[in-house]
């Protein structure tokens, strides 16, 4: 059985999410038209390809739920609530049963973030897909990389490696169990912890590159500064202490991405607030060091020594 | 010679189109940030896949040019000024002069309509691009594809057939003059056509599928209407008549794609407000036939002989 385009559009995608009155017109028009009222607009586009940000056999349920979770990421990181979203997805052929997963996973996360489908575009070619999120702070509330000062203590949130690991075993063909597979397949967007950090957090952004790499462009954004981290405070989860056990091992896993954690900074007199978002959105958030005045990105070990990182974090083309 | 995705964006496309001052923070964060003031949003994402839209060998500025063309196009079908885009690039390598033609043909068009690139993402993988533009209008101004009413007269803008006519004859390894291929490979969006058209047209779009089946959008999205449209009425080059000279040869290219001119409607009392706007614009502006309570697309050769299409426009996936 194959779809036309149309037939697609109408069949999975027409009512997708949350319908929102702010949404003056949807799909089916050459373009959607929104209202926005007294807030600042906060636009995000990520691209996932088949073979390079997932296996071609990828679960489309899982990936229904990833391509847009991971811009829902972006906009967590900015402090934004999300709003809107378009979906540009190519497909080498259109087979329904793939169709009603992918978009099933799409539209429940969608719908549970109070996001509409607005647009977007479906093409014949090979698998990908590029979903562009469009969020709303209130004016001059958006969260950025580049307010951190030295002093500010660095956080992140819930457990660091896990999908990084997934990733590792799956490649290696070992058996991992759901929790991490969950980890990789399905994150989690920080979505109610980035708007608790509006005029809290210094700075944030989201692990999708690793925290070496991340933590980095905060440093670079917020003015060349520097950071001491302390490995044994890098939170991890059971399953990945099971696995990886070595220091240099866990070293490796600063530079693995796809967590989708939030890495901010917060002034020190602002750490009590921290202890409260915690415990009141029951999500762990972890001091895992300082920023520095001092350029670079230094990481400790539980005695004190000095360790080297031998990569910074997934890179196209390199 | 090879570069990182940091260095691609730093490169070829951190300055890209004009510096906005409603853009309050660019390239750079997790996302972009932007004011809209008291206005509405307009967005539009449009893919072009190599292979499918476009030869794997295009010349890249050209390519630069349309993808971005294509979204304007779509915004001023909407009646929408330009205002951002986000751009989404996968490419197999990075090749710096692909790269820099790339970016100057994308670039310049953006410089050209005052729109400012604000993000997007770079990937390896097969070579395809989706981008995101969005624009704006005054509160409740969009032109939309479903206002037509009986009796309104049917215009488009400068020329049909071109585009279909230079795909065709590269198809089939034939020499094409520049003018013709110009039409393919570097559309020019008709945005001061639809800025002109806000509260004067009753319904747009813009002709991306050939000019029977964007009329039919037009046609079922006002409540399922008729048109009467006459095959000598509609507008082709003299390259075109050319090559092109049996009617059911002229037929045929109703169904072909990528002119991106403006198909619009407008009631029989505003029709010396477009031969104003077309003198003003120096644009042609063709009436083609006449909105109808009766539904389905009627085309009339110049005896008054029904004539019928027997295909609806370009479509993936059939």
């Amino acid at each position: 059985m194959s779809l036309s385009e149309f037939a697609i559009i109408n069949k999975y995608f027409s009512t997708c999410g949350n319908m929102r009155p702010d949404c003056l017109l949807g799909i089916g028009d050459d373009a959607a038209l929104l209202r926005i009222a007294d807030r600042d607009l906060v636009v995000t586009q990520d691209t996932l390809v088949a073979g390079v940000h997932f296996f071609h056999n990828a679960e489309p349920y899982g990936l229904g739920h990833k391509c847009l979770a991971v811009n829902l990421s972006d906009l967590a990181a900015m402090g934004a609530e999300p709003a809107w979203c378009t979906l540009a997805i190519t497909l080498p052929t259109a087979d329904p049963n793939w169709l009603d997963a992918f978009a099933r996973g799409f539209c429940q996360l969608a719908t549970s973030y109070g996001v509409q489908l607005i647009g977007g575009d479906t093409t014949k070619g090979p698998l990908m897909i590029s979903v562009t999120a469009l969020g709303l702070t209130p004016k001059w509330q958006a969260l950025r990389r580049s307010g951190a000062t030295p002093h500010d203590h660095i956080y992140v949130s819930g457990n660091l490696g896990d999908a990084g690991l997934a990733l590792y075993l799956l490649s290696e063909n070992y058996t991992i169990n759901d929790d991490i597979r969950q980890r990789l397949d399905m994150p989690t967007p920080r979505i109610a912890l980035g708007l608790a950090l509006r005029q809290i957090a210094s700075a944030a952004i989201d692990i999708s590159d690793g925290i070496a790499a991340d933590l980095d462009h905060i440093l670079q954004a917020s003015g060349n500064l520097g950071a001491d981290v302390y490995l044994n405070q890098i939170p991890n989860s059971a399953a990945f202490a099971r696995h990886v056990t070595l220091e240099d091992q866990k070293l490796s896993f600063m530079n693995s991405g796809d967590d989708y954690e939030l890495c901010f900074t917060v002034p020190e007199s602002r750490t009590v607030t921290i202890t409260e978002i915690s415990a009141k959105l029951h999500l762990k958030l972890t001091h895992i060091g300082n920023i520095s005045s001092e350029p670079g990105l230094r990481i400790h070990n539980k005695d004190g020594k000095l360790l080297s990182l031998h990569k910074n974090g997934y890179q196209h083309f390199t």
